[in-house]
This record gives C-alpha cells, sequence and structure tokens, in this order.
C-alpha cells in the first residue's frame, strides 16, 4: 500500500477502504508517513468529503491510534457531553451533579485548554482545595459512590487526532465536516463514553456560523457515534450571543449554582435541561425526553442537585460552603458598570466580541502558557430581547485593573440596541439519529 | 503574510497575488516553507486551478528561484523546442542540425533522465569521441560560429520547480495543468530560451493521454510563454504507436541521419519538419510556417543539413564518420526477428508497451543509478496501418543477450494486427498562440 496512491484515489473522489484509513492514520501516528503526504490528503478530503463508513472508520482509527480510558469499572451507561465551544458557556459544570442527581454516572475527564475563559478545571479551581489530580482509583471510586467526579486529562490520548488538528491548523484543511465530526468524536470515545450528547452552537461566536454547517456537523457526529456502537445524541444551540449572564471562571462557578439552585438564567436553564434530557435517556434513566426533563426539574427543586454539587465538591476536597456563601469565591478588585447610551431593546451581542472583552480582562488564555486570573470577566445584565434604559447597567465588568477603557470599548462596538424587541431562539433543533 | 492564508485563498477559489506566489516559490526555496503547507497547496491548485496570470507569475518565480543561463551572448534569436516525452522520439537529434542548417542558433542543454531510452546526451554519446561537457566559453563559442552545439545539463536551475516536482510526485498533484505547464516552461526559460516550440504528446504513450488534454496543456504553455515575453509555439502530435521505427539509443542515432538523408520514417520526417517550422519562423529566418517548412525540404534535398550535422559532431570531438558509416555506432550482439502470427494490417502498438520491452532490454533507465546499454533497443519494421504477412518480420529485436523470450512476449502483446486498414493521423493541431 502506498500513500501516494490513497492521496489520489480520494482526490479522484474514491470511498478509502477500512486498511487504507488505518493505513494513514497509523502510519502518520508512528511517523512512517510524512506531514507533506497528509497535508495533501487533507485537502483531498475537504474537496471529496468522506463517506459515513470511511467518517467512522477514521474515528476508530484515531481512537486506536493512542491510548484509551477504561471505565468498566463504573457501573451504568457512562454518557458523556461535548460542546462545540463558545462564549460563556456553563453548562458542564451545572449538568455533571444535576444528572448525577438521578443516577446517571459522570465520569468527566476535561481539560484547560484555550479561550475566552479556562475550560472547567480552571473554574472548579476557582473553589478552594478543589482537586483535579485523581488516582484512577479515586476516581472509578468516586463515580460509583457519587455518580460525578471530575479529573483533569491523562494519557496519551488519540495522538492522530492532535498530529492530524495541528497539521490542518496550518494547511487550510480545519473546515472540514468529515474531519472536525472524527475528531470530535474520536476523542470523547477513548475518553471512555458508551454514549454522548452533543451540543453544536451556531451563530456569530460558534466555530460554525451557519445553522446549515452546525446542522451538517451535528448530522455527522450522530451518525459516527451510532455506527460505531455508541449512542449519540445531539442540541444545536444559539451561540450568536453568549450563553447566560457571566463570562468569567468563578463568576461563572456562582451562576452554574444559582442554576441548580433553580435561580439560574433562563437560557442556561433550558440549555441544560435540554442536554440533560439526552444524557437521562441515553443513560437508560428515562423513557422519554419528556419524562427526563420532568426528572430533572424536580431534583433541582428539591434540592438533590445542589446536594449532589456539595457532595461532588467535597469528595475532591473543595470548599462546599461557597455554594450558600458565593463570596467565599475569588473577588475582583474592581466593579465596573458599563451604561447603556440609549434606550431602546437590546437586539444583538456579539457573543465571541464579549469573550474577547473577557479575555482583555484575564479570564482565558491566548497561549498554552498565559495564567488565567479567575476572579474577572463579564456579566451581562441584559440579554438579546430586554428592554433597556439609558444609562442602565447593561454589563458588569469584573476587573483586577482599574483601566478597563478598551473593554469598555469592546462591549460598546459589540452591543446593539434598536426600537423593536426580538427575542432569539435558542434551541434550534434536536437531533437524535 | 501567512502560507496558511494563502492555501486558504486558493482553497476558497481566490486568485494569489504575484506577491503571495513570490512568497510561496522563494519561502519553499529556502526551506522557510514547509513541505506540509506546499503539499496542500498544490492540491487546494489542482481543484481550483489557477489564472493565466498566476500561472506566468509561478513561471517566473520558480525562474526567479535559481541560476539562469544567459545566452546574450550567442548571436539571434535562440528557439528551444521541447517534448512532453514519448518513445522512440529521436526529433532533437534532428532538429538541431536541420534548423541551424538555415542559420537557427540552436544552444541545446540536455539531460540523461529517465525514460525508456536515454536522453538526447545518452544517444550522442554512442558516436564515438562525442563530448557534452562544454566549457560556457567554448559552448558560446561553437553555437555562434556552427549554430549548433549540445552541453550537459550544469548549475542549479529552478530549483523552486524540482523540489515542486518532486512533492507533487509523491503527493498526488502531478496530473494539473498549470503546475506541469509553469514547470516545463520555467526549464526551458531558465535555459536561456528567447522563443520556445513545444511538442505536445497525446495518445497511449504519452502523459496526456487524450487530445483535449494534450490541448490545454498545450494552450497553457503558449498562453504562458506569450505572457512572459517568450514567443512561444505548440504542435500536438500523436502518440498512440512510437515515433519512427528505433526505439534505442544507436538506433536511434543511425534513424536520425536517415533522416537528414531524406530517407527517414515518413512520420518522423513530418513531425521534424512541422517543429522545426515554427522554429524557423520563430528565430525569423522564415515569414510564414510554409515557407519555413520549404525551406527546411531544401537543406535536406541539398545535404546542407547532413553536412551541419557532420560539422556539430566533429566540433564536439565526435567520429562523423558514423555518418557515412553507420555500422560504426555500437553494434549489439544479437539480431532476433519477431515474426508476425497472422496477415492483416497492424491497428495498433501500444507505444509505451514498446519502451518498456526496449527498457527490459537495456535501452533504458528506471532509476538515476541505471547504465544505458546503447547498443539494444527495437526497430519497427511496421507501423500501425501497414500491410503485413504471416511470418514476415514485424519487429527485430537488437540485444546483448540471447534470451529474449520475454520481451518476445510483450511485443506481441503490443501489436495487434486487423483486417482493416486505418492510418494514425500524426499531427493532431497547430497551436500559434
Amino acid at each position: 500500500m502506498r500513500m501516494v496512491d490513497i492521496i489520489s484515489k480520494k482526490r479522484d473522489g474514491g470511498e478509502l477502504t477500512k486498511d487504507e484509513i488505518y493505513f494513514f492514520v497509523n502510519g502518520y501516528t508512528n511517523g512512517t508517513i510524512p506531514d507533506y503526504q497528509v497535508s495533501a490528503l487533507t485537502m483531498a478530503i475537504y474537496f471529496k468529503d468522506m463517506t459515513e463508513r470511511e467518517r467512522a472508520d477514521l474515528t476508530m482509527a484515531m481512537v486506536k491510534s493512542g491510548e484509551t480510558v477504561d471505565l468498566s469499572q463504573i457501573e451504568g451507561i457512562k454518557v458523556d457531553k461535548h460542546s462545540t465551544g463558545g462564549v460563556g458557556d456553563t453548562t458542564t459544570l451545572v449538568l455533571a451533579p444535576l444528572v448525577a442527581a438521578l443516577g446517571v454516572p459522570v465520569a468527566k475527564m476535561s481539560g484547560r485548554g484555550l479561550g475566552h475563559t479556562g475550560g472547567t478545571i480552571d473554574k472548579l479551581e476557582s473553589i478552594s482545595g478543589f482537586n483535579v489530580a485523581l488516582t484512577k482509583e479515586k476516581f472509578v471510586e468516586l463515580v460509583n459512590r457519587n455518580k460525578v467526579a471530575v479529573v483533569g486529562q491523562t494519557g496519551n490520548l488519540t495522538p492522530a487526532d492532535k498530529k492530524l488538528y495541528a497539521l490542518r491548523d496550518v494547511t487550510g484543511s480545519v473546515e472540514s465536516i468529515p474531519l472536525i465530526a472524527s475528531s470530535i468524536m474520536s476523542k470523547k470515545i477513548a475518553a471512555g463514553a458508551d454514549a454522548i450528547v452533543l451540543d453544536v452552537k451556531t451563530g456569530a461566536g460558534a466555530f460554525m456560523k451557519t445553522e446549515k454547517d452546525a446542522e451538517e456537523l451535528a448530522h455527522a457526529m450522530v451518525k459516527i457515534g451510532n455506527n460505531v456502537g455508541r449512542k449519540t445524541m445531539a442540541v444545536i444551540s444559539d451561540m450568536s450571543q453568549p450563553l447566560g449572564f457571566a463570562v468569567g471562571n468563578a463568576l461563572e462557578v456562582k451562576e452554574a449554582i444559582d442554576t441548580l439552585k433553580g435561580q439560574g438564567p433562563e437560557d442556561l436553564t433550558e440549555l441544560v435541561l435540554t442536554l440533560g434530557s439526552q444524557m437521562v435517556m441515553l443513560a437508560k434513566k428515562a423513557n422519554t425526553l419528556e419524562e427526563a426533563k420532568e426528572k430533572l426539574v424536580e431534583v433541582i427543586k428539591s434540592g438533590k442537585a445542589l446536594e449532589k454539587f456539595k457532595l461532588f465538591l467535597e469528595s475532591q476536597g473543595g470548599d462546599s460552603s461557597i455554594v450558600d456563601n458565593p463570596e467565599k469565591l475569588p473577588q475582583s478588585k474592581y466593579k465596573i458598570d458599563v451604561l447603556a447610551k440609549e434606550s431602546g431593546f437590546v437586539s444583538n451581542i456579539v457573543a465571541d466580541e464579549i469573550g474577547i472583552a473577557a479575555m482583555l480582562l484575564g479570564a482565558g488564555r491566548a497561549t498554552k502558557e498565559d495564567t488565567v486570573d479567575l476572579a474577572v470577566g463579564l456579566v451581562l445584565n441584559k440579554k438579546v430581547g430586554d428592554k433597556v434604559q439609558k444609562d442602565e447597567p447593561i454589563v458588569t465588568i469584573y476587573s483586577n485593573r482599574e483601566d478597563v477603557e478598551e473593554v469598555k470599548n469592546k462591549i460598546y462596538k459589540s452591543i446593539a440596541i434598536s426600537k423593536k424587541a426580538v427575542r432569539p431562539v435558542l434551541i434550534h433543533k434536536i437531533i437524535t439519529e
């Protein structure tokens, strides 16, 4: 088998066999196939796409390119959730204790990553004492006992995907549905998921700007999951404006607590219940999405979800008193209101620009070496569709420096006010097959 | 400027600026842009093509990536000829003295290369004493004095093209018209040509299998030449069967001599007169192609072309007595006839299969390290359309080993005999703009 023939076959629109896909993935991983052949192939895939069968084979070839997490000692169906990423996305912090309260095992492996705010791990570290460096044994024990634990990423998972992604990033083949879908799915499967729920964001703040692209990606991933024996469902959710009110690490932890108390932002609550329903159903803790949702609403009302969150924090050494005393979370030195310059209705909040504003304050990482300031960020006081009066605070800046002119300007540029009220749709679509 | 943006631009169908093209060609040549980005770009070019302007810029960027041959001390318009390669193609050996006899300066730089038979240099070395290792000064002096000299390739010409070609070869982007056209044209221009005549082959034995592809390539090259100030013309000629009768080094030298005497194969003679007419016209030694052709026929008839050939050989140390005594050329030990198995008309001679048969005898190189046996090869006694009787020799094998069963079998498989006579067209098209 020769790589050049595989490239030419795909270039001419052919369907690669399973053997050909494993040949190139394994060869690339172990270094016998050079970057320059793989970048030519990914460009050919960009133009000629992959069939469902090819996508499933590529996903599993990448899973098998490295270590995989064995969660077989954890009882029940392990359901993982993945979001394609957005601004102010606090769903994991809410979802993990929420579905665990219904007996769904949440064995979450999480990273720090780059972005507008830190990853789930960073957010959890804003809780004093919280420890994500668990041994494999401790992790398994906690999930079996509490149904929820979060651990930092370890092990050499999907090295083929890491190499491929880094290569695509510099060779113009990032924006390819089969390559994006297999990349995401391979990581979830390698991390031990039995079933997967996907939150595919669409809108200005999302990687997939249009609903059509988001839907195509969601379908591609759901198909891959189901073709490789991992039941998968997806939600297409809006990311034209940030999710919830808070954009920042400690700020989002507080918002997560509010949401578990039933007092969270409307959109975040709705999304959490929608994604949570799919997780509960896939874990066979409910027979329908409706039944699952009712149960989730119930554990919020009864306080069981919040209790689960406290137990989760305590079990990993975290100070659970922050739940009742959120002022114990890292606090910023300055709190600066951004006032509306006119009256009307908020008609647009450009999600990624708000994200960049938070990053300018130090809430996120632009490079791996950056440190995250857990206390800082933004809180939106108004969302799209809300009425606003001139001089009313539309955004509050939480900052550790006094000069925030640049951030303020960015916020003003990102928020539009008009005379007409328009409410955006949060859940664009539910994809279950 | 970032290479990844250039790749994405081309991927999305954009037209690269001159600066962008020079950026990538120069960066690739000096190693600041890696193979993996260039292979992604060439694949994107494969799918999205290049405009005429981009092709011209790419050609000149490759010319300027290395040394160029300065032929300014040679008087007159230096016209170079390029063939896209075929089987039994003896045109250069005939054309060089033929057009020189009309005063067209032929300053030919030639290589050995890989192929069914050796390159022009190998063929000339079958003439005892012939020396292609001339100094620059000697080369210029000979062309000014005799109007013809052939020198081996020296200097670091078009290094960008060499790297690009080697990369395309292993990354599935060889078959791209803009990349093939700019590659060929850059080499001719770097070798100092003022004007260029192209022989684009089509048919089973050619790189361009269909007439449509050959024509597209020819037009692309003619356009590039004219856009960068090198008048260029092209001929689309048939390579479904080998050109002439001889396939082998010394055998082709003898055939070239026959042709200069006016006793050569009909097709080789016709092609040489067609290409030669374009060379003579581009060198302004005639006003029309018809006038040029008449003059060429005249110098064959008068013996001036043959005289020029002798002078050319002598001036480079070669034994010109081979012209009158061709038995002084390297002779093979064995001469084995391949007899027709049935009577009828030759309906097909698969050119590249005949080429491979010659290579099996040792006439060509499969790898750079192979040595060429100058004496061996094949002579076709019949061409497509010719009548043949059962047991009549259709091919004669010239070999230095007795066992030629494999070669014989290949020849039988390559030649078809049918009941109907069909004559192939040799010159498919003349492209002058």
